[in-house]
């Protein structure tokens, strides 16, 4: 005999809607096969009235989270209304209530992970969340799965399409950062208020997520170092093609022994990497495991279909170890390990791309090479093409890995030459 | 208080001994917080006194299967002897002793798959084989958990190592298939007898798993139509990169309704996309979904650590799945979809490369042309370039779309003209 699981679903937004397409016309052929069905009972949004393009059975929908969190019969929530409250609240009542719930959020699990696991296990339950990185890349499962007999070496992720289709557009129509945001929420992208996306934090965000799955680590989204791409200019997309290399906001994690590094930012990468070869929305996680190697894994990190089929395969693996009836049951975070600890920015080294906005006079280059030699920092490779009377000229330089602070101190001193004429832009590199 | 799960291991190969540098080395890393311990007791080998390099525990080594098979500890164990027999006998045995099995071997599968998952469902124990495909990417899984949302619409994998290294070295290098193959073997990349991959065999016993597990259909490798790289030669490598195509050998499903299109053979991809970018001994499959959209997973498919990852990674879900102590547990394989059947390779329809042989005088093109449009197929481009007084010239072509079947009836009335001087050369094209 089959057991029937019962669902309910908190968020009718986009996703929310590619959710409650799959369960209600696919459950029969998900579960072939699985000795369960899984039946979507009942569906909660603020908004009941707006028609959705898709046919709900009468009485599903309401407007009250509780008539969900509180009906006996439904074993497992899903929550997709993202941000932290009322979603935080939300969950930990579902655990609570012996659901288990599979969330696409974030937000509330890079700021409130560890809280929402811990009412997991106190109650026996599951909590899911496939679908808040990357879309319908199982990379949540690759690492909690596929690859734990690894030890995650290195990660490197393009974890936001927003960010990836801007820069994309940058470099291929030679737009500006403003144009090419516009483009992105033309076509939907990106949303009104940018400022998640373009600042890194969304990013950041998710590399929290991965650290804590992938790297058994436990490092608060706000403790990673993050930068966002609004300062990238388009002549920075061309002197870094000159140079052989491709800018992308880049999350990135390392382990050197129990230090953690980890960060957002734009970077530039060798171009005809496969990484440098993602474009558009399109998001992709490279990795580096002791046995395996390098893989990477490339796909769809957003939309409405690319998520839903994420957080369905969450709901049916919980189904999975629903009907098994016994405990424990085995949640996507382990413990921590908490000799784990981050690595200070200040600490990390890298290669970098300077573009100095200079005075064209004999001996600039000279003070400058003196600035970041003092600071230990030798040069690699120097663009200084344009000529011009009076006004101030670009200078490019790629350099050899320095400290961060050594480059902070450096650039301090340079900023204030009477010759440098603007900030001096600061990229990291990256030989992915 | 942790449960302790015991393992056997057959085969002390290569895999095999990194199979036992992470089972012994690194088991309380594996298990830590899982609520289990992995204790390798048990290798068998024919040969036990060959130094692997890696340091055993005294009294581990046997030379007799049976000593795991028999041994009521076990409770795991991992077959990697490969080739059918004894592999089906020890794998049948342990299944039936009431043992999990962990396996990497993709010829018993491909060829006795059914009833080697039928001894595992009747004795209540799971038959794993992650390591079958792809070595350490976790494709497997990613088709069974995170993708299962999907109906798998369509699969393009570099399966085999081996076939895309020597079409990697001819590409770069401009080696012969002969000289390709030769420095493989001298990497350790092919074997002595290089058969089984130049054939595409492996590819396609490879194919017969992905399929059964990503589109749920059964079809055997016997039936996946199959041809090797032996046939490419260097100037097909040099006229497909000129009309801006990478040759590659692919092994391709696509699921049309009911019909399952299944095949293996060096194609024509067009260059710059992520495929055509995969290079030397590395592995890549390229899925889609109809939810997901399009997925691509990259990494080594072959060498003692990666593989090794894989066969970890299901011990230690089976070890999870025990130590809940119920059933019903669950399989890599789900139950078929016996309404999946194969279409026929005359039926499936391609695009084409040509090149014909042939002696270079006025009417030539205007003949084969002719025999082409009788059939159906028409021209997209034609490369001909060398002049010869007498001899014999290539004339390369591309094609539109056709069916196999009209293809074969116009070569083979092509291949009867007085004017063509060898069998003409065919490469099916694919615009993955």
């Amino acid at each position: 005999m089959e057991r029937e699981i019962q669902v309910g679903l908190i968020g009718l937004g986009t996703i929310g809607r590619g959710v409650a397409r799959l369960l209600l016309e696919r459950s029969a052929e998900l579960c072939y096969g699985r000795g369960f069905d899984l039946e979507l009972v009942r569906i909660a949004d603020l908004d009941v009235t707006t028609p959705r393009g898709i046919e709900l059975p009468g009485e599903i929908l309401t407007t009250d989270a509780y008539e969900i969190i509180d009906d006996s019969r439904i074993s497992v929530v899903i929550e997709l209304i993202g941000g932290i409250e009322p979603a935080r609240t939300y969950i930990l009542s579902a655990l609570e209530k012996g659901k288990s719930v599979v969330t696409a959020n974030k937000a509330v699990l890079s700021q409130h992970g560890k809280e929402l696991l811990q009412a997991a296990e106190k109650n026996g339950v599951l909590l899911f969340f496939e679908a808040s990185v990357c879309g319908g890349i199982p990379i949540i499962r690759i690492l909690r799965e596929g690859l734990v007999a690894n030890r995650i070496e290195k990660l490197y992720g393009i974890l936001n399409g927003t960010t990836n289709y801007i820069l994309t557009r940058m470099a291929q129509d030679g737009s500006s950062f403003q144009g090419a945001l516009r483009q992105a929420q033309q076509r939907g992208y990106a949303e009104a208020d940018p400022t998640l996306d373009i600042s890194g934090q969304d990013a950041a965000q998710k590399l929290s997520i991965l650290l804590r799955v992938g790297f058994n680590a436990s490092i608060g989204v706000e403790d990673i170092f993050c930068e966002g791409i609004e300062k990238v200019a388009p002549q920075d997309i061309t002197y870094a093609r000159e140079l052989g290399y491709t800018i992308k906001l880049l999350a990135i994690a390392k382990r050197l022994e129990t230090r953690i590094e980890a960060r957002v930012h734009p970077v530039l990468i060798p171009s005809g990497t496969l990484l440098a070869d993602v474009r558009d929305e399109f998001n992709s996680v490279e990795l580096t495991g002791d046995a395996v190697g390098t893989q990477i894994f490339y796909g769809k990190g957003a939309g409405e279909m690319p998520t839903a089929s994420a957080v369905v395969a969450d709901v049916i693996e919980i189904a999975q170890q629903n009907i098994r009836q016994s405990l424990p049951t085995v949640n996507q975070m382990l413990p921590a390990d908490e000799r784990l600890t981050l690595l200070h920015m200040e600490e990390v080294e890298t290669p970098y791309y300077f573009r100095f906005t200079v005075i064209d006079k004999p001996g600039v280059l000279a003070e400058i090479a003196r600035l970041l030699a003092v600071e230990g920092i030798s040069i690699a490779s120097v663009i200084q093409k344009e000529r011009r009377q009076g006004g101030a000229v670009p200078i490019v330089m790629m350099t050899h890995r320095a400290k961060e602070k050594a480059m902070r101190l450096a650039i301090s001193n340079i900023d204030q030459l009477p010759v440098v004429k603007a900030p001096t832009q600061v990229i990291r590199v990256e030989e992915v």
